[in-house]
């Protein structure tokens, strides 16, 4: 048995409170984390506020870790104790299905999440399966890499799901935890980056991660007159759009992915049939993805800029989130 | 200067009457082409009736059009007089902006359609560029193969497009003009193939043109039952539909792809985040695809079902689609 040191809210938009919970013995498949940092994602929030009705309580969210393996199962090939790890938004999936045995663990029917299925990483321990245990690149910073495991992850699986080549002209909308990230990743990808966001304010913060462009929608027609231009818009937002303004501002062929899970899409379906155009949705990624984007990560000194809260801290930190104004991500610290 | 008898409405909703109009001289890049035959689509009724508020009166539509090309302007590269050709629904594009120059022609921002932008095939002539004049393997009968041109290359644009796979299950929604060529394209390319119709009625003629599974959709659970089962959804229809329903019928990573030009799509977010899923859209196909599309056709033995008019019947040719009664697309033959 193992005892561990957690923060849990204990009701639908309750404080984070010190708690503690006993593991039973480590499987012989996985890994026990030493949490060092854990970033906070959107979904912990809605998660904390039972948004999707699947909340238990006492709920421990934190699904953006960074750890150093405490102790591996009888089992366990790959890691030793001591390496540093992250784990993102899943746990662990059967390994057996078709689409695990096909890569594509994050959408097996039996997927587990860090925090849907468990108690998460707002604690001093975390467990997963070995295979969602990412080893971390040397060059990446353990105190505040922690939002590459979800956050990251969630807008570099597209580039790679629809082979979106260096050549494609993509816009990031929403710029905020994932779109900080998405921008980093496209430029580093090779393509033509635009922003769009609703006002101007973050145009600085947006050229300099990566944007070669910034467009703003609010009381604007700039996107009227991006009209055909890009190949790929990544919806980072959860907003209810005006679906059929960004479709328009998309080229023939062209893609509307979104990450943001808005309730409902609307939208006219003949200037899709003219324009070939398409949208899609995608959650998080699979492992050999995870695998690429950090590495891919660690060679582009890809960074997510954090602003840092001590684990004591939780409910401030979360206060910051809530209100929007993080730039761009809140990670809480072990001491 | 070229005398054209056509067929010609005069209003929204009109008849078909005897109409004769005068073509310059032939351009050195274009084609004419004497009509043998031309199927009637669903578009020629839109067009008709001006429901996409573009007809302009007097109307000559016409658009699966299988004929002989009766002379060739003087930079035509690759037709004669006496080839069989068909023409579709384009009729010309620039052949030099980024879309023709890389293939997709029917992209093009100038194209131009057999009846939007000139006068079709209800009649004895019509002209193209030499492009959209695609030669008729021998295989394939001129007075029946006419609906290749336009619903046969609406449905294996997409096969081709998204690189479907011959392991891919897919459904066919709507078994009409369209959904009776998709059912033998589908099986064609080696896939699992499902017909979904409202009833049953039409079961029969959905397993004989190929379809391996059969889902009737109206009082029945049978589409519920197949949750998470397609890699592709191909929707004939432009009925406004529960689009939910048709994508948790979709396996992970399944596409929903509409030819049906239904007003709007509709649909909640949340699943397709979770299934990676997709909704796409797709007008006709591009010159290549055509061409392979034909050749396909005849190697394979797809061929339309139609039912039979005179051109002089033409009004009574119109009443058969308007009653949804053809099984399963009416053609006018020339005598």
């Amino acid at each position: 048995m193992t005892a561990v040191q957690a923060f849990a809210a204990h009701e639908a938009g309750g404080n984070w409170e010190p708690f503690e919970y006993e593991l039973p013995e480590l499987g012989d498949q996985e890994v026990e984390v030493e949490v060092l940092s854990c970033g906070i994602c959107h979904s912990d929030l809605s998660m904390l506020d039972n948004e999707w009705k699947i909340t238990r309580y006492p709920f421990v969210g934190g699904h953006e870790i960074i750890g150093r393996v405490a102790s591996v199962g009888a089992n366990v090939p790959s890691l030793k104790t001591g390496d540093i790890v992250g784990v993102g938004w899943n746990a662990r999936s059967c390994m057996c299905c078709d689409q695990c045995i096909s890569g594509n663990q994050n959408l097996c029917p039996q997927v587990e999440g860090t925090i849907t299925h468990q108690h998460g990483g707002f604690a001093d321990r975390v467990r997963c399966h070995w295979s969602w245990a990412l080893p971390i690149p040397a060059e990446l910073d353990a105190r505040t890499s922690g939002p590459l495991l979800c956050g990251g992850i969630t807008v570099f699986s597209p580039l790679v799901e629809y082979g979106i080549s260096p050549l494609a002209r993509v816009a990031v909308l929403g710029i905020g935890g994932l779109g900080h990230l998405a921008l980093q990743f496209c430029r580093a990808w090779g393509c033509e980056v635009t922003a769009i966001s609703r006002g101007r304010d973050i145009e600085p913060e947006a050229r300099q991660l990566g944007a070669h462009d910034f467009l703003a929608t609010d009381q604007t027609d700039e996107l009227e007159a991006a009209a055909g231009r890009f190949d790929l818009i990544l919806n980072t937002t959860n907003a209810d759009l005006d679906w059929d303004r960004y479709i328009a501002a998309l080229a023939s062929k062209g893609r509307l992915h979104t990450v943001g899970a808005a309730a409902k899409v609307s939208a006219s379906v003949f200037p899709m049939i003219i324009g070939q155009k398409s949208f899609s949705s995608s959650p998080t990624g699979n492992v050999i993805h995870m695998r690429q984007m950090l590495n891919f990560a660690s060679r582009h000194g890809i960074r997510p800029m954090v602003e840092s809260f001590p684990f004591a801290e939780i409910n401030q930190a979360f206060d910051r989130l809530r209100n929007g104004s993080a730039r761009f991500r809140v990670v809480l610290q072990a001491s």
